[in-house]
């Protein structure tokens, strides 16, 4: 038996444990898709104890706390303490989960704690996490800077003035560059509560007087401007659902116009303006080298009672098993068509299609390494059978050599080892095929793939300007 | 190499081993979803052989003889002796088949037999089993104490009286508890023939007058009384496709009076009096306490020549790939937001649709362990890999450990032994964690997990009065 | 560490070394679907180098190189040279995709050459496999003889005047039986561009004047009378999605007629001409005694630019998570009640329909091994993981004992150690089952079931006359 989370965790071959230790463990980080608040890293934030640090917003905890029986109400409202408390009392019962995983991670590379989260461990280990919490060397920079990160991509809106990544940027203090990503979703569903005052919003900060389709996509362009300026290389989109259709410029007018007197869209115009905005921003992010993120899948606010109670992103989403792959297709085609089709990452949070992503990537690529990549398995996915899930199918259908690899899509300071649980599956699947004969034993070749998925690719991928 | 069947028979560490032989193996059964006929267990019915016994009812193994290659007909006509010996004759040929492992896990759990079954054995145990089957030890009523059964519930119609039910809690020489499950599928689908004769049938049982959508509701109200005095504490419902739209009242009487004049209600109308007959059953149940269990993604009675020759569950039945989150999820909120959503297990057929239904499953959770439970692997996924992926996906979305775990769903009183399958399977899946270091060996929590899975959390999540 | 392609490749038991050394290793192939011209076959041509041989027309390995990084243009168009020291180059960066092993495999068994293609050996071994090449050894027929072919299906379209099959079966020289199968997709796509020539052209070769839906069914069953004199017993279909309503004669006539005249039939109407002519010809196929393919789930032609530069099969295509199911059940049904539902393999190139496949074919079984098929992993999914999934959800669904097994689907003369490959995969899976103890170590068995899935099941369940 290995004992729990020892230093070969995870690793189940000799080559595997050769390829993590030799090559993986101590690879930069590029963090190329995180929800980190730009502003606390500016201000270099501490955390009042470990209660706020772990369970202050991770909707991931407070979904398991609520499996266990705890009150949804006491879960999302109760002091960092008794929360804390109670989450420690439910961690032996999360057996199979991948917080039993991240959280003794957490403990151990960020606090060096090795003691087992229980009941009877909790005030130990709360009073322990305390009082090294005091220290600067645990405030939001220190932590980043701990897990050897190079670069990091916040989430942000493109009307946000990004006040703090430039002054992250200025900061010759803190090397880590600290980028906004670009995540127009609010301008795109035109279906939705708050359109309109989002549009007034995005035409304030623009600076462009909003009256059509076309008016929305040149205001954002003017905001790609300004976010590119800022260092932003990357755009996001959450496509709960792919739209394609036509576009007609006409119903996609037709959308715009009605949401913006008030009223809802039909489904249909409102497809054909997403549809319309997606195409016109790929040619953009084309133009400018960037890369375009399209998350897949999401069944948002499910629970509508407790979704009003506590607001997005507080634990109430789920997956859809609705198809994907023929709108996918036809949106990444638009694209294509028109030569503009600019690097994409394609992520799934439904694991049955992820043959279906990864096919259509394979219809796109050409010219750039890895040009059109099937993402890194992604929240519900993004734990032990998931992320090999997504890494067997992305090798067997394309090549996962080049790879850019793991982010945390987090919005915690303590997340960064989830990149190291991320390289131990991965070597542990190379390192098979090595052992079981299905690889030869080609270590320059291995190192090459290992530091490339790691690191490298990211690092090539990116525009960021890293240099080494 | 292993011998076939060994005491270790699908454990693959020594931790596995320990748990399931320390923990797992004595544990109490409560089978809390079968097809067992009460009038069978009430009058104690004995087998004229074990050709009755195994293959009288057995869709599953009437299948796998189509595909060896006998006929239809003769495998659902033919005399007890021939089917048998046809059946021994393909047993080698089943290698793979989880009927490989159930019919050798019943010869010896039941029988005491450990020969393999083939066409050089089938005489020999043909005389064994039959010997043994005169015996009163191998009558109904026995089998089921065999297995250290506590209680099991059957599937009933509404309209069902319950007479076997009410004669077996009156029966002292019988502690286990026979309890019946409330399945009312025939006065929900409404667009399918016999809905008219059906709501005769239940208004005459029920004393209700029904003219009304709603008076389908007060009928069935008043049969879920009924029901819960004869100790029923669960229902069932069959959703082939999962229904969900409005509900508005008028449309859903207007399917509902369609169908009493003898038309088919259209789809759409059909739709809302699904959909408002399963929110207002899910209040019912939830103040009665009750658990409702929606079994989701049949395809049923394919192939209509043979179902036309040999009815309904006969073996001429499959899986739908039609997507079913989005309804799933509207359906569920539906009764979460008028604060009624009773505890739900989630049954897929569909393994494609796992992580949708555990996810979805996840919104809802808080309060009570496990209260919304992702089902136990169901019918065509009741094997060693549908069972696998199940419990992968249920650790790695929800908590394993407050899963009410395995039931037979069978009409066979010699289907037991699947509770040893899963018990196996299910040590193996977590002793492997704990052999690999990915969960440390905290005995205790072990067989708190275990003992849960096996027989506790069902004691604690159904309302069935086990006091230990 | 086991050695790079070992003897005992992908065998990771004593009990599955056994079985595929003595028993399926030597075991002759029969490749019932593949796309090798007749022509080459009738004209035993020789291949000008490896490059031509390996690259010509392999667009898995074009999608590979294209993720890699190198451009389309070059990919499909450089010289033989070029492509191969391009390939050579990128190889080693191919880890965990299938074609890391196919080609390896290739070149050990066509060539007898071990190295481990890289930059570092692509001359070497461009020198040595040339050479090679210059021999009639290694022209098309010695290659297929090398791998022990007893026959193969090549896929025709219906009016092919199949010149090269007759030739081939009035030569002696060769012993190979080669085979047409008959692909009517053209004739049944009645939306498609093309097929009012199409229709014209089929007219002519079947001599049947053709203006309405059933003539097209008169000119196709004259073409299937001449397709069976010239030893034809499949036929194979391309169910990019599946239809199945109705169907109403006069819609299905409609579709025709408005295509004939040059528009394009609205999508209901195609579908009622398409499930006509697949029922018709169903009904055909029975009659003759033919098994009917249906290969569902393909997305195709996905990058129109590059599909409109370099035509069909070069790349472009992907799967489709669309659902199939209700339309499939619907399909077969359709057959069945009128008793003409042949012998039919299901193919699905979507993994997440596996079961869907799986469970439907298993409600049309009796009174032939196996009749209906769930096919061996196809295309994208033919790799190892595909396979397993393929095998695993066979066996748990249905008995895998009475598997055709494996095809290879393609176009190239060197392919056939994919037969091996599966071979190797499928004994490793029921080995495995030995060595844990969940199959008895039945000799006698294994033998019949290992021989039955490499070789005989396909030779029984396909008219082809093969005699041993």
């Amino acid at each position: 038996m290995k004992p729990f989370l020892s230093e070969d965790f995870l690793l189940n071959t000799d080559v595997a444990k050769r390829l993590y230790h030799d090559y993986a463990r101590d690879m930069p980080i590029i963090d190329y898709h995180c929800h980190l608040p730009s502003e606390e890293i500016a201000d270099d934030v501490g955390f009042r104890n470990i209660g706020h640090l772990m369970l202050g917003g991770d909707h991931y905890k407070w979904r398991a706390m609520a499996v266990f029986g705890y009150d949804n109400e006491f879960i999302r409202t109760s002091g960092d303490r008794d929360r804390f408390f109670a989450y420690a009392n439910a961690m032996p019962m999360m057996a199979g989960n991948p917080l039993y995983h991240w959280t003794h991670m957490e403990l151990r590379r960020v606090f060096g704690i090795t003691d087992v989260l229980s009941a009877d461990t909790a005030q130990k280990i709360w009073d322990e996490a305390n009082e090294k919490l005091k220290d600067k060397a645990f405030h939001a920079r220190a932590l980043i800077r701990r897990f050897n990160v190079r670069a990091l991509c916040t989430t942000d809106d493109p009307a946000d003035p990004l006040t703090h990544h430039r002054a992250l940027e200025r900061d010759a203090g803190f090397p880590v560059r600290v980028l906004p990503a670009f995540r127009p979703d609010k301008s795109i569903n035109v279906d939705r509560d708050g359109f309109r005052d989002y549009i007034v919003k995005l035409s304030q900060e623009s600076g462009v007087l909003i009256s059509s389709a076309e008016d929305v996509i040149a205001a954002l362009e003017k905001r790609i401007g300004y976010f590119h300026d800022c260092g932003c290389r990357l755009s996001d989109h959450a496509l709960d659902t792919v739209p394609f259709t036509g576009p007609d410029d006409g119903k996609a007018d037709q959308a715009f116009r009605r949401a913006m007197d008030g009223h809802r869209p039909d489904h249909e115009a409102a497809e054909h303006y997403r549809t319309k905005l997606l195409v016109a921003l790929g040619e953009i992010y084309s133009r400018r080298g960037w890369v375009q993120q399209y998350h897949i899948g999401a069944l948002r606010n499910v629970n509508s009672r407790l979704y009003g109670k506590f607001g997005p992103d507080t634990g109430f989403d789920a997956n859809t098993d609705a198809p994907v792959g023929m709108n996918l297709a036809g949106l990444l085609d638009a694209q294509e068509r028109k030569g503009v089709l600019p690097k994409t990452i394609l992520y799934s949070l439904n694991p049955a299609a992820n043959y279906t992503l990864a096919t259509i990537a394979g219809c796109f690529q050409g010219g750039t390494p890895g040009k059109i990549q099937f993402g890194s398995a992604w929240w519900f996915c993004d734990q032990h059978d998931g992320m090999t899930e997504q890494m067997k199918a992305l090798s067997s259908i394309g090549l996962i050599s080049q790879f850019v690899g793991m982010l945390t899509d987090s919005r915690s300071f303590t997340s960064y080892p989830r990149h190291e649980y991320f390289r131990r599956i991965f070597c542990d699947i190379l390192g098979g095929w090595v052992e079981r004969g299905e690889y030869p034993d080609d270590e320059q070749a291995l190192e090459k793939i290992v530091r490339g998925v790691c690191y490298s690719n990211a690092k090539d991928y990116f525009d960021f300007g890293l240099t080494d």
